[in-house]
């Protein structure tokens, strides 16, 4: 157990946990056998036949227009690694949670076994592109969770290819979609232009590379990659194809080197990996996002005291200190976004504008006065309050329209508008 | 639209599948950032690394201890046939609704696409049982539905051999369990014995082998099986393996033929086959189950008039007469109790198991008030109460009690004692 702010103790987490965290839920009554003959025989025949006219009307006839599978091998779970799809459930259980609490998405996990090549103990992408293609009929869409790199990156590429609902490797694009907002407002607060930064992302993983890919979109060109044997530079020959594409020419090789006057430090890699010393030499007025899990990458503590005084950004992957960076403000609700629309995927342009609409509506501010209560503080946009928080109710509008306009204007929808919010209702 | 008692209309019935039925369940609180920290990271690890050292440990801290997965490849979709998996999404969520609603099971439907031979359009054996194989470590249990034979019993063993948790097709079940329920009451009722019942089914699908599997267990011995093209006898050279099983050495060749003197006519096959002629030949007081649906093999007006006041016992597929045989009174408490003592699987002796405590709870009678209520008659054990209704509130610890302790008595369940019922709670 790694220690907590809230004291949680293992026996509570246990407790919590008995007989799982999810069941169906009965949308409809049923609770005479009239009711039986509309839900089932005879009465469902009719709905079968509308849906094989129109395949289409499953959609609006059927759950799929609200459902999304969580999808996962098992091959890289939270910090635990390749523990496998049966202990990977609890994991699945709880995005499936964060999906219907946060934007009423109904999510399901879809741990698959026996995907896996047992010669390499790696994903066998075909085995799970082909397993995850045939379930995929009840869904519209797919979020794949906690699959090892680089094999992420063609499971996701060669799935979506084949479906036509949106397909979401979180652990690619949720991160980097805070992240970019994240940026943003450290843009705006500093004065300085995305194009000028000089970014340093430590950790080439899915997150550090989806992070480098977003911010090159939106118009970032100084950015150095470092795994754990340095930069990511051209003259490297033990890069994968994902690696090469950011290799750079430099004769910098550390992450030290890497981080002398750097604008921004993004942490998608491992605790205490960065030391005050390395933080002094960054620029006037740097960002630091420190997002290692539980314990970042440089503890804020020790930022604030190598600064000495230096305006500073500091964000986290923590919800105990300020600006969190948690990918939960991104998947529920860009897939309801999607889902509202009934998109068939998932482009960039809809996840910069999520992105984009996090950070805006961070700049705006007027925080709902329960938020400010439930975290105990004020929120005023500037160097404490960069992104808003994940229990700010005004998300699911803002970031989930902007998402689904996008989805439109792209071309990517089957649905020309975007329908009224809270029209799902949960009646039984 | 077949007419129905109810008078529902097809606006009705679309109205009420609009959104879908179904949806995900929270069973536990998630309201604050605390709840966060247990549901999901970082206190879910805990969970996940119990799981990781001993598997058997997500039937107590997954949903996977009280989850049924409803899969199918849409083959033989009600009386539809082939319509595909994504025309059969509505059925499937109907049968996940029956399950939740009878026995508290959380059933998910499973239609799986892309498992079919486009050559022979049938199911293709192999990439059905892999598929779901794949998928299979998030449930207690597997509920086959809606898949054509002859491929469903192959799929069916083959699953059953890969898997430590239990599959049944309920097409080839569900009816066979109910219906053998009534024989016995029938034989009670009329004093006749099992042994020498001379026995016609007529249908030689899933259903209706099936049927005559558990009859020859249960002590059966004159059984003849007629398909479109007659009785299955040993002359025949245009059956399969399965039907083969169950061919007889007689002369008689057509379904009248074998209804002469015939003590029970079992019909699974089409509407109107029978002819009051055909039961007028019938042995003393004999059984007609005709459970052709929604129109059944024979009415039961024109078997009254056929019989003209000889006794006899009448039972249909259908509600709105006496004697419905329906596997709703099967498949939800089976699996209830199957899943109450971890069973690996749902053996012969857990299916009689089932049938006879459906039996002998008719027989009991002491229906409650309310289901009279409901049904608006009484219900004392003779020719018009064979088995009990599917409202009946004593079947869940009635049937699924018997089924959990036969598991327990033949080897196959996990756990030693039968929990307490109703324990599970759905406290959000």
């Amino acid at each position: 157990m790694q220690p907590n702010k809230f004291n949680i103790t293992k026996e509570e987490i246990l407790e919590y946990h008995l007989g799982g965290k999810i069941g169906l839920n009965i949308l409809k009554s049923l609770s005479n056998q009239r009711d039986l003959s509309i839900a089932y025989t005879p009465g469902v025949a009719a709905i079968c036949e509308e849906i094989h006219n129109d395949e289409e009307k499953a959609y609006s006839l059927t759950s799929k227009g609200n459902l999304v599978a969580v999808v996962t091998d098992g091959t890289a779970v939270l910090g635990l690694g390749n523990i496998g799809p049966k202990a990977s459930i609890p994991v699945m259980e709880g995005k499936a949670i964060l999906f219907k609490t946060f934007a009423d998405v109904d999510a399901w996990p879809v741990p698959l076994e026996g995907v896996i090549n047992p010669a390499t103990e790696r994903t066998d992408i075909q085995k799970l592109v082909e397993t995850t293609s045939r379930l995929s009929c009840m869904y519209g869409g797919i979020n794949l969770e906690d699959i090892a790199g680089p094999e992420c990156f063609d499971v996701e590429d060669q799935l979506q290819e084949m479906l036509d609902i949106p397909v979401f490797h979180d652990d690619q694009w949720g991160t980097a979609i805070i992240t970019l907002a994240a940026l943003k407002n450290y843009c705006v607060i500093t004065g300085k232009n995305i194009k000028n930064l000089s970014i340093v992302i430590n950790g080439a993983g899915a997150a550090g590379l989806r992070i480098a890919d977003m911010i090159k979109t939106e118009g970032g060109t100084k950015i150095m990659i470092c795994d754990s044997k340095g930069i990511l530079t051209v003259n490297r020959n033990d890069l994968n194809l994902h690696k090469k594409k950011h290799a750079v020419s430099t004769g910098l090789k550390t992450l030290a080197d890497a981080m002398k006057n750097a604008d921004v430090f993004i942490g998608v890699s491992v605790a205490d990996c960065v030391t005050g010393e390395m933080v002094e030499t960054m620029s006037e007025y740097p960002a630091i996002f420190a997002m290692a899990n539980p314990v970042p990458e440089i503890m804020p503590e020790i930022v604030e005291k190598a600064m000495k005084g230096r305006k500073y950004i500091m964000a986290t992957g923590r919800s105990d200190y300020p600006n969190q960076i948690n990918n939960v403000l991104g998947f529920p609700f860009i897939f309801r976004g999607a889902l509202d629309v009934r998109a068939k995927r998932i482009t960039m342009g809809m996840k910069i504008a999520a992105s984009s609409a996090l950070a805006e509506l961070a700049r705006i501010g007027n925080v709902p006065e329960k938020v400010k209560k439930a975290y105990n503080r004020d929120f005023t946009f500037g160097p404490d309050y960069l992104i808003p928080t994940p229990f700010d109710p005004r998300i699911k509008e803002w970031e989930s329209k902007r998402v689904a306009l996008t989805a439109i204007k792209e071309g990517v929808a089957r649905l020309k508008e975007v329908p009224e919010y809270n029209s799902r209702t949960n009646e039984k």
